[in-house]
């Protein structure tokens, strides 16, 4: 890529700075609970990853959640500078639109299907307007319906896209769509009290970022409106349903049904 | 659009700030040179146009050029604090995807291509790869080989992607893309080189930001390189290849010369 190679270096610091893999691996899985070649999937699973990691650079910003660590490392602007890690969060948005545009593995309908979806799960209607929502909510005392609200943008959104877009790769039926929707929006919620409830009884080693953030940065969470058996209880109604429409999807729901119950019994 | 208020706002703000809208302009303009109907590019000109607004509202950062004010308007961040204007950017840039991936005018197989060349012209090898490099080059005493390569990138992709995009819409072919592509290159230098006497010799009220503040900035600019007679020559000398690249594309070139001179005669 003919780029300037510190731009280069700090996009790829953050992209090579680890991470579960989430929203790829999900996207490659449903592929595959279909029985189609998950190798299909990698140009968008890799835009996705981009996309992820780019929200996650301009989050940890000084003028926004202000951290210096992620996932056990210096945040991008620690090492970088604030000027060079939002051009490195604005270079990998951008790029993530030309990957799945050249992918050789798909048709032009279905690359334009899917730069619609994803542009709209994470821009101002997703992720970006979950990430306002987010920051305007800090220090006021919000109803679990705007919580979840913003948890369905600010990650739920993106979530959701992996497995939808997964699922259309591989030419799932409508119903089938329908039903994996509604376990990806399940799922997003689940994975979104996992992480509150990490951020009170997580292990600070493991999660690499301090314990208690959210509470310092006076951020509703579900064990602080449900209290902490409360919000386990949820987690686990949560993923009982979510299951229940994996299910009903009526594909090899094996490896998406592990990845789940890694989801609730994660620590990091 | 179901995203937050204060978002839309911040978004609305700078898109709305005015503007001369050189980019949406040129590439109707472009459509029109081939007896094509203008309309069918109305998309993709607004996506551009988001495009070029993320990049002044990035660019007009604190931790960038740390701008107050930009068409005569205060800069995005002065009005909605930087947090905001950081997402707004983000949405404004991942709305334009979506706004081509759902024009209607538009065939699959074009959308996928125009996506392509917006995000290579706007990205890590384009205008986000130019600004990096402009940020790097302050202070410094640059080549004009090295200052011509940061404005080719910095503002000449997005200029080139305009009018590639009108006449990839029109149908044009290989030859005329080849004779507008050259065209639209010297076109970038014009524009950059009067913006660089612009600095020097505009009026304040009209351009709407202070004079001098390349100099300040430490900037390299032509009239530093060149001398103000000698960048003046060089305009000239630059706009006449323009020209004569556009009459070769053999189209009616009659608005576009008009552009161009406008282009060259503007006092902001």
């Amino acid at each position: 890529m003919d780029s300037p190679s510190s731009l280069k270096e700090s996009m790829l610091y953050s992209i090579l700075a680890g991470g579960k893999r989430l929203r790829p691996t999900l996207l490659l899985m449903t592929i595959d609970a279909f029985d189609q070649d998950s190798k299909l999937g990698i140009d968008v699973a890799c835009a996705v990853e981009m996309i992820h990691t780019y929200s996650l650079i301009h989050d940890d910003l000084p003028s926004m959640d202000d951290d210096d660590f992620r996932r056990g490392s210096l945040t991008n602007h620690k090492i970088y500078g604030e000027a060079l890690a939002i051009l490195a969060g604005d270079g990998l948005l951008t790029h993530a639109f030309e990957v799945i545009s050249k992918s050789e593995c798909l048709d032009s309908h279905s690359k334009v299907d899917l730069i619609s979806q994803l542009a709209k799960a994470s821009g101002p209607e997703g992720m970006v307007g979950g990430q306002v929502a987010d920051l305007e909510g800090e220090g006021k005392s919000l109803t679990i319906e705007a919580l979840e609200n913003i948890h369905k943008k600010k990650t739920g959104a993106l979530l959701s896209f992996s497995i939808y877009a997964g699922a259309k790769i591989a030419g799932g039926t409508k119903e089938q769509m329908n039903h994996l929707a509604q376990f990806a929006k399940l799922l997003g919620l689940a994975f979104q009290i996992q992480d509150d409830i990490l951020d009170i009884e997580g292990d600070e080693t493991k999660i690499g970022k301090p314990i208690g953030s959210d509470v310092q940065n006076n951020k509703s969470t579900y064990p602080h409106l449900l209290t902490m058996d409360g919000a386990k209880e949820q987690l686990l109604k949560v993923v009982k349903e979510a299951k229940s429409h994996l299910y009903k999807a009526n594909v090899n729901h094996e490896w998406l049904e592990h990845f789940t119950d890694y989801m609730i019994s994660r620590d990091h």
